[in-house]
């Protein structure tokens, strides 16, 4: 008789009401309501990214997301998004439940979402930054290691040595994030300490996914070494290697400054490379972890498949 | 009753003679034959880090390790050592059964090491190094990520991507480096793919460690964020922040070519660090890990600890 084993049903999933432990990243450009609804049916939680939207076209999204399923779904909003109190209003009134946010400071809107009933999740890099989460009433924290694509932290510190430091410096549920895209990585991921884990990249590449067909292209070929935490004097961010990515990196080899930086990085360059398929001269933002995705699926047989492979590498653990 | 779980013993502890799948790394200035028998007298396996040793001083570490130890301890031989050969030569002469290499071509010698009866495991960094190891014919391979301490990969990918990388890439016998100093993080590993794991930052950090007592206290005392993978237009290397070390950031930020940092870098800043305790001036090599390490132990200590906390981790996801 086969051992049972650890439940996958824990604080993660009942502090979101899911079957699984797996969080869809809001990902910008990437991440609709057609993403985040097939990952929310598939027993995940979805997401959809507000960062790359303006705010009627974030409410029409979740409308169309409510249309398409009746499970659980969040909203990702970035706290450095110009009139981000836009967004909120909308996620209040539409009645959105689960927010995650980003890039700023949980102090400043936790409270006031708190108050509208909403969950709350902080995606943080480092320690002290899980300490300001308890401080700020957070429900949940995501850990996200050097390896995640997107903005990341000056850190620079990986999943495998972040889940460890911030399980020891909060008692908040924990999702990982950074390099993580199969059952065998959410394991490693949950036996670091994690309650959960957040994947952004496999997403990406997946058939719901509103990336350009080209960008998918690109994150299916890539190999190791072809994605780099680069403009650390703007805002840290990874990034894919490109025309576009060759001339940052020349630039910062021969000393550029963030000004520098910001003229060549220009307007809607993420836009471009990621949502207009210009892959060349445009930004495209995904994880070290695209390396190991090779083909383009399906978002919710890539959340049956996460599980299934989940539990088969524990069982490779268990001789009996 | 309690679940069988998988037995440690396996492939690399096989093919190393140890009770289990641990081997400390050889790291310059902190590895010498009392940190590698005390290793090896522990179940793992010790390694004596040739990289900073006189051919003569090798040798005499290597009797030193044998009177020690009447298990098996091997040798971390860098190929940039300027005259590698002389090492080899002391190697073979002592019948030490067991060498790592690492920064070079496996090509080169590991015939001549194999032709002597030597196992080998060369330490790689991406997918390319892993075909040419196969090639060479080596035994194993140490898959390195980001994380890790000192010298470093161009490709900046971290464990949790590299290792599933490189199992896919390779059937050869597949030890983890970079971010693991505990029990969880080892098994971490081993769900990821690998048979095995390296450990150096612990280690520099334990009793038997050659590293001068200030720099263990520098380990022990470091938070997230104090270690950077720098002087990457030389040869990339994890080092822990200290006035050399914004020195060279300063250097970077503004431009500087390869021969301005080595002219800043000069010679034996690691020995001036690591060994003679200059901890502002010197090159502090250690990897991120260093946040979660907060004492020294006896090196057996660490190897039952780790052991410990592997068993009981694997308890964790098995209910019954």
């Amino acid at each position: 008789m086969s051992p049972d084993i650890r439940s996958v049903n824990n604080r993660i999933t009942k502090l979101f009401g899911t079957d699984y432990p797996i969080v869809q990243a809001g990902m910008i450009w990437c991440s609709g309501w057609k993403l985040a609804s097939a990952v929310s049916n598939a027993g995940g939680l979805g997401i959809i990214g507000a960062g790359s939207m303006y705010p009627e076209i974030l409410e029409e999204h979740i409308r169309k997301c409510k249309q398409a399923t009746g499970k659980p779904f969040g909203i990702n909003v970035p706290l450095i998004y110009p009139e981000v109190e836009k967004l909120f209003d909308i996620i209040v009134a539409n009645e959105v439940k689960i927010v995650f946010t980003s890039a700023g400071n949980p102090a400043r809107w936790t409270p006031f979402l708190k108050q509208h009933g909403i969950t709350v999740t902080h995606v943080i890099a480092n320690v002290k930054s899980a300490q300001k989460c308890e401080e700020s009433g957070v429900d949940a924290v995501v850990a996200e290691g050097f390896e995640a694509g997107g903005h990341n932290g000056k850190e620079e510190t990986t999943t495998m040595v972040l889940v460890p430091l911030i399980r020891q410096a909060t008692t908040l549920p924990l999702i990982a994030a950074g390099g993580i895209a199969t059952g065998r990585s959410m394991l490693s991921a949950m036996v670091l300490g994690a309650d959960g884990v957040q994947i952004g990249s496999r997403f990406a590449a997946s058939a719901e996914s509103s990336a350009h067909p080209l960008f998918k292209k690109k994150i299916i070929e890539s190999h190791d070494g072809d994605t780099f935490l680069t403009l650390k004097k703007i805002v840290p961010v990874r990034l894919l290697r490109n025309k576009f990515f060759e001339e940052v990196r020349k630039l910062e080899d021969s000393g550029a400054t963030a000004d520098d930086l910001k003229l060549l990085l220009g307007r809607a360059r993420a836009k471009m490379g990621m949502f207009e398929g210009n892959v060349e001269e445009g930004e495209l933002e995904i994880g070290q972890v695209s390396a190991l995705i090779n083909d383009i699926k399906a978002a919710g047989e890539i959340v049956r498949e996460i599980m299934e492979g989940y539990k088969q590498t524990i069982q490779e653990f268990i001789k009996s």
